[in-house]
């Protein structure tokens, strides 16, 4: 049988317990939810549904074709100007997901003959980047600019350094401004991801690059993600306004890939208008994060101080892992669970996410239910 | 400068006249769209955006998360099982985009030591599909079965053949009948991307591998996308059980990536509905196709037969090619325009594109104006 070797993976998956399946949820789940990345609580806030829903009223379901066909309305370049604007950059290009703009931004960034120097914590995106990359790439320790150094010492011509801004899998954030210090040492540019950051880091939500000082920097591009903190789906590219122009000319997943949806730019943008209006929104879940690593540390757990909304909790096993995320589950508290091969060390966790939304009882439930369930 | 190489490339682009400008359209664009692949005019269709607008407001702006996470709801649950049952297959799993589906589907299905044989005319997300996957891939002559039976036989161990069913510039379809009896000669599996076939071929638009009497076959895998015939945004694979139950498991482009946005499962949910109610649509739109290419063909011009209801027509030039387009805009009619590096084989066209909801006047002026402005 042409696909008959599938079988051996998943028995052996299944001896394992590595076996993952989806749990589709309904639209009222009683979970408190602790698992998403709906960071600000934004994704059912009435605006930006409605920002959704008018969007595909006045633009249709879909972008019905290439960015450089028919798939760029006046919505996708209004969402683009007001992405810049907010994260401090010339220029913004909207694709339809944050893994899209991340294959983009590297790819055309990272030409034959050039450097990529890659955090080894990376997210997966980042990493197909740099495998499709035509530069030769280089895997450096995570969060070393030392090992930056090093890496960037060993080349001329063109490099990039590429790294998350904050990592998805421990919350820890990456050291940008060092970064940024090295890359200038050679004259290399930055490519950071800053998909969990947009939303929760920097003043009022503006990002991992406006908090480190680095927002418009002639070197420096950023990418986001629209489906985290703005609650809805779709990514972008920021920086200079060149660097977007080459974009638009040699990235394959901007050139062959069907634009956003007009629903997705519309909802993005109604939460962008809306984070304008409560900058407090980041601080707050930066605030709930802290608590959360406060009180479940003091409960004994082995969480990681989170440097912005995702809070990782150590777990004993990946089977521990899974029944404890099933026990607080079963308590009426979603929480993530990552294991392998979602997690680069081998280390089985929780991942709990802050909202801005959650309220004192919440949290204190949410604590008290992780706690009690611990394997 | 850390980015300074992009400026060379920039002039470079600019001298050659293959430079790329996005030109936003407003909602209410005069133009007849001949450009779009809204093939059966139903991104704007009044179901498909109130699906989209009822799917946000019920399930939130995003998927907030992963697929594996909180990103599952049970309306992506509802729509894999009208995508499978549509095109006839056991199971299926949507992706955010279509490029990500064919990455997921190739990568997933062609592990090391796994030979991937792939058409030279293949899409662009196919051909990153294969420079991602572990296996080793052998680019075989366009449309060629013996070509791929002699690839096939060069190796042992799992094999996939990897094709488009239509392909996207010529709109020529795939020899699919005669691929698949190769495959089975060699024991190999085959993986085709029904995005420009999905809504136009087979009875009522149940797809390319339905018309060739592939569908549901153990050894088919069938990608489609959400953006085109439904208009919407998306993408999906089709397959048996296990395949699909294997892409859940492996596939970096759904693990790694957030769950399509509910208004676009909305929107495509919607199509489908409509599609089943009114299948004379996908007849409808390669009619339409036909009677372009036989007017045009009159007219003088070097169009390709369709297949499906792409058209494309030959330009002298890229530049020839661009002032065409653009004398046709001009004249209010949007057609598509592909050029160098956008086509394998360096041949600028026009693309045309058949809408079933094109009215016979609206043909007759396209074919008139496209006349007019040959260069
Ligand atoms: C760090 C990071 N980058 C990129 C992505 C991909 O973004 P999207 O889900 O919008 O494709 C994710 C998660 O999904 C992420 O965690
Ligand atoms: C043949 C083919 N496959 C895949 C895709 C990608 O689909 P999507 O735009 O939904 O990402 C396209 C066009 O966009 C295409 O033409």
């Amino acid at each position: 049988m042409a696909f008959g070797w599938i079988d051996e993976q998943a028995e052996a998956r299944r001896r394992a317990g590595l076996v993952r399946t989806l749990r589709p949820r309904p639209a009222d789940s009683p979970l408190l939810d602790l698992a998403s990345n709906d960071y600000l609580g934004l994704a059912r806030h009435s605006e930006v549904t409605e920002g959704a829903a008018r969007a595909a009223r006045r633009w249709g379901g879909g972008a019905t074709g290439s960015r450089l066909v028919t798939g760029s309305t006046e919505l996708h370049a209004e969402l683009e100007r007001e992405l810049a604007d907010f994260c401090g950059f010339e220029a913004a290009l909207v694709f339809s997901s944050g893994y899209a703009a991340n294959l983009a931004a590297v790819t055309a960034l990272a030409p034959h003959g050039s450097l990529v120097v890659s955090d080894a914590g990376n997210h997966a995106s980042l990493i197909d980047g740099c495998r499709l990359a035509r530069g030769t790439t280089q895997v450096v320790g995570h969060a070393d600019p030392d090992a930056v150094r090093k890496a960037l010492g060993t080349h001329t011509g063109p490099a990039v350094v590429v790294s998350d801004t904050v990592f998805s899998v421990d919350g820890d954030a990456a050291p940008l401004a060092e970064l940024a210090a090295v890359c200038r040492e050679f004259g290399a540019g930055m490519v950071v991801d800053d998909a969990h950051g947009l939303g929760v880091l920097g003043e009022g939500g503006q990002g991992s690059a406006y908090a480190a000082g680095l927002a418009g920097a002639p070197d420096v591009v950023v990418t986001v993600t629209l489906s985290k903190s703005l609650g809805s789906q779709g990514g972008a590219v920021l920086g200079p306004a060149p660097v977007i122009e080459h974009l638009v000319n040699a990235a394959r997943t901007f050139i062959f890939d069907t634009g956003l949806a007009p629903a997705a730019a519309g909802a993005a943008l109604a939460a962008l208008t809306l984070l304008r209006r409560e900058p407090e929104r980041a601080a707050r879940a930066r605030a709930v994060a802290r608590e959360l690593h406060t009180r479940l540390t003091a409960e004994g757990l082995a969480a990681v101080r989170p440097d912005a909304a995702v809070v990782s909790v150590r777990a004993p096993s990946p089977e521990g892992a899974v029944r404890w995320a099933a026990d607080c589950r079963a308590a009426g508290v979603g929480v993530g669970c990552f294991r392998p091969p979602s997690v680069p060390d081998g280390v089985s966790r929780l991942r709990l996410t802050a909202r801005a939304d959650l309220a004192e009882e919440q949290i204190t439930r949410a604590v008290q239910v992780i706690g009690e369930n611990r394997p």
